[in-house]
C-alpha cells in the first residue's frame, strides 16, 4: 500500500480552530468540562463533521460517539479500524489534549473520502465521554464502560461536586444514546494525542510511536496528629500531621529518582486540617501518584512508599491510614498496530522514536478490546492541562499523516 | 492585707456552667463566634451578672463591655484595677478559653461585695470584642482599638468571610456602645486564662504566674513552580512547589529545635494549587508561625527561615515570595503586677511557677496602657481550641482566688 493520500493541512487547521473556540478561555486555553453546555456544542459540531465526511453516526448509552465510514463490505462489513480520542477538557486546560486526536481522525476520514479510497474494513471515529475525570470520577469513564471495567449503572450514578448525576447530564445535553455500550469486534484502535511531556521536543522529533502506557498506582494517605495551639505547645510534645506529610513528599521524590530515569512520583493533592495559621495541623490527607515503565518497578516504588509512610508516622507519633486508590498495570500496545504506526512514520519520512505514554488514555481501555496503538505529537515545553499547552502544526500535520497511513494499512485497501 | 475573703466555688461553677451552655456543641465544646447571636446572648448574661454584682456597666464603640464596682472614691474615684478576658470562641472550640477569665473576674467582684470590702481603687471587669480572630481578623480587635493599635474605622470595616462588616454586626446585636474606645487611666490589668500548653499540668501546678508574652512572627511564603502532568513529566525537569514547601516545613521544625527548649515554629496553613491527584503542584502558599521567649532568638529564627526558603527555592528551581504578616516583640508584664500575682499565690499556699505565655491575649494590648499581668490555670493534656479543652475545678478555684487577691492588693483596701 503506498497511496499518495495526505491530510489537508489547511482544512485540519480550520477544523481545529473551530473546535478551540467552543469553551475557549481568554488566554487561548479551554474549559470544556464533560457533559457541560460547551461539551454539547462541540459534540454537535463533531457529529455534523462526521456526517459531512460520509460517516453513519451512532451514540451509545454512555454518550460515546462513533462515526463510521463504510468499508468494502458496507457500513457493517466487518470490524472497523477505530481512530479516536475525547473532546472534554480540564478546567482552564489546553486546546490540544483530546480534541486534536478527534480532529485528526475526522481529517483522516475526509482525506480517504477525497482520495476515493475504498478500505476493506470500515473506518470509524470514536469520541469518548468524560476522559479527563475533571468533572466526574474516575477518568476515562466512557471507554471504561465500553471495556466492561465499570458497570453502566455505576457510571450513571457518578456525581459531580455539585451532586449532579452523570446520567442526568447525558440526557440533558441530548447524548444519552440508544446503542449498547459494550464490547464489539474491532480491527484496531488508534489514538493520536499530544505527548504531555518534553521528550519528543527535546529530541526534535515530530512523532512518537507509542509502545504502551506505564504502570500507575494512586495511594491516599491520611496522618492523624494532635491539633494544638501553635504557641504554648512545646516542640517536644507535638504530633504534627503536616510534618509527617512533608517527610513523605520528600520520600516520594527520592524513591522515583532512586529507581532510575523513567519512574515518577508526585504528591499532587494535599489537604490540611484545620488549616489555621496558629494551629498545629491535626490531620493531613494527601495522594501519591507513582508511575513506572515496568510493573516490578512500580511494586518497588509502592513498597518503598509504605516504608517511608510508616517511618514518618513513627517519627512524628501520628496515626496513619493508607488506601490504595488505583492500580493499573503496564499496558503494552499491540505489536502489529505499533508496527503499522512505525511503518507509516518510516514511509512518510517522519522523524520519530518509540516511547511509553506516561499518562493514561482511552487507548488503555481499548487495548483490552482490540489491537491498539497510539501516535504522539510533541508538547511544546512538555506542558499540558494548562492554557499554554501547544503543538506546532508542522508536527501535527506529520502526526495526522502517520495516523492516516497506519489506519489505511490496518484497514487494507479493497 | 490579709483578708480571709475567698471566691465561692459553687457559685463560680454554676456561672461557668451557664455560660458554657450558650453556643454549646454536642460534644461539650463551644461555637460562639464574635458578634453572633450566641455572642449577644452571653453578653446579655454577662451584663446582668455584672449589674447583679453591683457594677455600673458601660459599652464602648467597639462593643467592649466594662462593669465597674465603685472604690472608696465612688464609681469614678481614681483609676480602676481591671480584670477581664473575652467570651467569643473559635468554631468547635472549648468552654474555657476566654470565658473562664470573665467568669472568674465576675466571681472576684461578687466575693469582694459579699465580704463587704471597700477598695481604694474601683474594681472593673472587662470583656473584649473578637479576641479569637476566628470571625474577624486580626485577633484581639477590641483591645487593639482600645490600645490605639488599630483605628476604630478600620476595625469597623473589617468583614467576615461572608462579607458582613463588623460595625453592622455590633449594631445588630445591640453592642455598638456610646463610650469612646480609647486609652484612659487604669491602675492595673489582670487576666486569668487557661495555659493552652502542658507545662503546668506536667509539673502538677495549679497556677502560672505569667511574666509576659513571647515574641511572635508570622510569615507567608509562596512558591511558584511549574504545573505539569504528573505522568509524562520526568523528575529531572520538574519544578514542584510542594516539594519546596515540604523542605521548609521540615526546616521550621529544625530551626525551633536548634534554638532550644522554648522557641516554637509551625506551618499551620498550607494551600496547594491546582490540588489535583495527577498534577504537579504549580503553586503552594503557606504560613509560618514562629515564637521565642527573647526577641533576639526570634530574629535568629526568622533569619534561618529566610535562608531555608531561599535554599529550597534554589534547589527546586521555583520562584518565591516572602511576606511578613505580623511581628509582635516580647511583651514583658509589669513587675509590680507579676509580683502581686506571685505574692497572692504564696499567701494562699498555691503551687505555682513563673512562665511566659506562648499565645497572644488581650493582656498584650493592655500592657501598653497600664501595668499588666496574667494568671494561668492548667490545660488538661495541654489542649485548647478544641472540644476536649478542660481544666480541673480544683485548679480553677485556686486560680480565681489568686486573681482576687492580686486584684485586692493592687486596688488596696480603703
Amino acid at each position: 500500500m503506498s497511496a499518495p493520500v495526505r491530510i489537508d493541512r489547511r482544512r485540519l487547521e480550520a477544523t481545529f480552530a473551530e473546535q478551540a473556540r467552543i469553551g475557549a478561555t481568554a488566554r487561548d486555553g479551554l474549559t470544556r468540562l464533560a457533559l457541560s453546555d460547551e461539551d454539547r456544542v462541540i459534540r454537535d459540531r463533531v457529529v455534523a463533521w462526521l456526517e459531512a465526511a460520509g460517516c453513519a453516526v451512532r451514540i451509545d448509552r454512555m454518550g460515546n460517539i462513533f462515526g463510521r465510514r463504510p468499508g468494502a463490505g458496507g457500513v457493517d462489513g466487518g470490524p472497523p479500524v477505530v481512530m479516536g480520542s475525547h473532546v472534554d477538557s480540564v478546567p482552564t486546560g489546553g486546546r490540544f489534549d483530546g480534541a486534536l486526536g478527534v480532529v485528526c481522525a475526522i481529517e483522516a476520514v475526509r482525506a480517504v473520502a477525497d482520495a476515493g479510497i475504498r478500505t476493506r474494513h470500515p473506518l470509524e471515529v470514536a469520541i469518548f465521554t468524560n476522559e479527563e475525570g475533571a468533572r466526574f470520577q474516575p477518568a476515562m469513564l466512557g471507554s471504561a464502560v465500553l471495556a466492561g471495567k465499570l458497570a453502566l449503572e455505576d457510571a450513571y450514578n457518578t456525581r459531580d461536586r455539585h451532586g449532579i448525576r452523570l446520567v442526568d447530564e447525558l440526557e440533558r445535553i441530548g447524548y444519552l444514546g440508544p446503542e449498547p455500550c459494550a464490547a464489539r469486534p474491532m480491527r484496531a484502535y488508534l489514538e493520536l494525542h499530544i505527548e504531555q511531556g518534553p521528550r519528543l521536543e527535546e529530541a526534535k522529533l515530530a512523532v512518537g510511536v507509542v509502545e504502551g502506557i506505564v504502570a500507575i498506582a494512586w495511594t491516599r494517605i491520611t496522618f492523624h496528629g494532635d491539633q494544638d495551639h501553635a504557641g504554648p505547645t512545646p516542640m517536644r510534645t507535638r504530633h504534627d500531621a503536616l510534618v509527617a506529610a512533608a517527610e513523605v513528599v520528600r520520600a516520594v521524590r527520592r524513591i522515583a529518582l532512586d529507581l532510575g530515569d523513567e519512574p515518577v512520583g508526585t504528591v499532587g493533592w494535599l489537604d490540611v486540617q484545620p488549616n489555621i495559621v496558629n494551629a498545629i495541623p491535626g490531620k493531613v490527607v494527601f495522594t501519591v501518584d507513582q508511575r513506572a515503565p515496568r510493573d516490578a518497578e512500580l511494586d518497588q516504588a509502592r513498597a518503598r512508599l509504605d516504608e517511608a509512610v510508616r517511618a514518618a508516622a513513627a517519627a512524628e507519633g501520628v496515626r496513619v491510614e493508607t488506601e490504595p486508590l488505583m492500580r493499573v498495570p503496564l499496558t503494552p500496545f499491540d505489536p502489529e498496530v505499533v508496527g503499522a504506526v512505525e511503518a507509516a512514520a518510516q514511509r512518510l519520512g517522519v522523524r520519530y522514536r518509540r516511547l511509553l505514554s506516561g499518562a493514561g488514555h482511552d487507548a488503555q481501555h481499548m487495548a483490552t478490546l482490540c489491537p491498539t496503538g497510539m501516535v504522539f505529537v510533541p508538547s511544546i515545553g512538555g506542558k499540558s492541562h494548562c492554557e499554554e499547552e501547544a503543538t506546532d502544526f508542522d508536527d501535527i500535520e506529520q502526526g495526522a499523516n502517520v495516523l492516516l497511513h497506519a489506519a489505511l494499512q490496518l484497514a487494507g485497501i479493497a
